[in-house]
């Protein structure tokens, strides 16, 4: 079997870590199987680094921070090269240059493009573990670019990808996926497999387990996706392609408290307001949510929206410097709100799904704001301070703890 | 003009010199002039880097160990172009792989080998000040291969070769090449210039201010180097081919204490057997200095010679192992010796200079008790404990002082 396996930073942290993680490999390459290890900075290397560039100035050049924080992910792979081969197991450290991992240019945030396998699999060939640096790419311009934070992710996914291997696994500090956060719902149960539209929406959510555009290029790419502990020994839950039999009505329930609603009041009532307000919004790069029209005053249009709670404050300037053109009359907004999700394949050919999930929060007395729908999900608006007792109702409403 | 600076690691220590240097380079950039500037690793990042790997294994490989040392001048670089662009002026960070510089496999004692000067030249013609990693290459594996401590100046030489600069500034932590070290010959004076042939002997004899393959380096491209301080604006010392007329008899007083003195006794005199000798040390990398042959008791010969004190243990070590087949009847080393060199280029026409080298000790009352010549140099060891006093006298005794 050809394993990729990826660890993030606390994995890393330092030197035990980093035996561990070496005795983990080397468990797998003694067993026959071909191994590739991704890894990300040690700890906290990426924030001092950080630390550094701002010490210098307030606004660095993306550019020059992109070539500062890919050497986190360097001086992690050449220790832990150095930790495989002192137990006595060949390993080598590449970095994007020496495997040409393409990527776009966008310095920060650039997308993987293409890994090339020639050299990977040329010391593979030579029985060694090879060990990537994650997290980074070169661009067309021959210069680093990251991926963004949790890009390490994507790295393994690509690189599982280009050398074809057999299962991609990516080390958190959680066994699996869960039916809910087993923080807040203490019942919650682990999944063993979960399809890729559902992850992408629970990712998408705020479920914080895998990098969105990993699970993106997973399914796109056939990836086989582990997600396992890198603290025990526990299988995981595997992201696959699921087929109809396998598809559960619900697989789980999601929150997120970082979530602003905006709402833009006295709009004209005529065909393309709407649009030119979420054109406009969408030019300067916000991401908008859930989306609710409705009447307002006097032949007016209200419309609410959720974005980020850390778009917020970009969203409000954006309206307010076009709050004319777009014939707005009044701008508000509120942060004390959450999106509870509930998430399943099996919900696309079982209209009741909706119905059930807010019978459940009713009956907890949770008032829903908003709604919004994808084939594989059904979010909902609530007040901030009712999300735990919310997951809880939803969770046991569908008897996910069974 | 071209010109290319290099700053060492204590230049670029902290924020504050980072500053220091980022103003320098803009300084000779508003003068209109391209500006190149080769850095190495911040302050002891270096040595930190190589606990890191101690902590890791006590005997690391080395090609893991260059993968390691080398993200040190790609912060040290991503740190200086967000420092000069800061000030306003465009700069980008560039290391071996982004400009193509090519160096020999030898992991952690690489030599240079080409430059590509394309990525450079594009970004000088884009006015941008280019700032490169020092101390790294890449060699034919795609590896990293660093070219050992000091190496950096060699990087700025080769870099000013490749892209014909009309000069290379060695910043340092003095002002320029000195009569002696003013830190014991008070009244050593500053040289305006000197040869490369000079500089390289001073260099090999521990003046410690300039690397010596950079030399060797800049003499072959015909690069003129100029050694600077990094703390003042002092014009410093030139180095470069100097004209017949220009040569002066005697340029510089040089010691060494890092000698020791080795001597194997009662060889067979037959012919090849000194060759053997040291043949057998070539083999283990062990460089000979000084060497001097005697007469010793029954028909047998005697051989005395110097070696860097780091390479004591092992020079005896191997003579140890190769004693029968050296027919060596003892071994002994003396540590408490030193090496007083007097450099110039216009000795090689003027007989009378050893002469006078050893008078000047001679009236000091210092005993001599090896001599070793080339072209440019006279080396003569002592004991360890007259080495200031020689410095001073062999200064005096040149006129040195004017």
């Amino acid at each position: 079997m050809l394993i990729v396996k990826k660890f993030g930073g606390s994995s890393v942290a330092d030197q035990e870590c980093i035996f561990r993680v070496a005795e983990r490999c080397i468990e797998d390459y003694r067993n026959g199987n071909e191994v590739i290890v991704v890894l990300s900075a040690m700890g906290d290397t990426t924030d001092q680094l950080i630390e550094k560039a701002k010490n210098i100035t307030a606004r660095p050049s993306k550019r020059e921070m992109d070539m500062l924080l890919t050497t986190g992910e360097q001086v992690s792979v050449s220790l832990m090269a150095m930790a495989i081969n002192s137990l006595g197991v060949p390993a080598v450290s590449l970095n994007a240059f020496q495997i040409r991992m393409h990527s776009t240019s966008a310095y920060g945030s650039a997308r993987m493009k293409r890994v090339e396998a020639e050299r990977i699999r040329h010391e593979l060939d030579s029985k060694k573990i090879v060990v990537i640096t994650g997290f980074q790419g070169i661009n067309k311009y021959e210069d680093y670019s990251t991926l963004g934070r949790g890009g390490s992710d994507t790295t393994a996914v690509a690189i599982a990808a280009a050398m074809h291997a057999d299962t991609c696994e990516i080390y958190t500090d959680v066994d699996g996926v869960y039916t809910a956060d087993p923080r807040v719902v203490s019942n919650a149960r682990k999944l063993d497999t979960i399809s890729y539209d559902e992850m992408l929406e629970l990712a998408s959510l705020g479920a914080k387990v895998l990098h969105n555009r990993s699970v993106e290029m997973a399914k796109k790419y056939g990836v086989q996706l582990v997600v396992r502990s890198s603290m025990n020994r526990e299988e995981g839950t595997v992201v696959k392609e699921v087929g109809k039999l396998e598809k559960m009505l619900i697989s789980g329930v999601a929150s997120d408290k970082n979530t602003s609603r905006i709402s833009v009041i006295g709009i004209d009532d005529k065909p393309g307001v709407a649009f030119k307000i979420f054109n406009t919004l969408a030019k300067n790069n916000i991401n908008v949510d859930i989306i609710l029209q409705s009447v307002g005053r006097e032949g007016t249009k209200d419309i609410s929206f959720t974005v980020a709670q850390d778009d917020r404050d970009a969203t409000l300037e954006v309206l307010e410097k076009n709050k004319e053109i777009l014939t707005i009359q009044e701008i508000s907004y509120e942060d004390n709100v959450a999106k509870i999700s509930i998430v399943g394949a099996g919900m696309m050919s079982n209209p009741g799904v909706a119905a059930q999930m807010f019978e459940a929060l009713f009956n907890a007395n949770i008032n829903i704001s908003m709604i919004s729908t994808s084939e594989v999900r059904i979010t909902v608006l609530i007040d901030e301070n009712d999300v735990e007792r919310a997951m809880r109702a939803v969770h046991d409403g569908f008897g996910l703890a069974d």
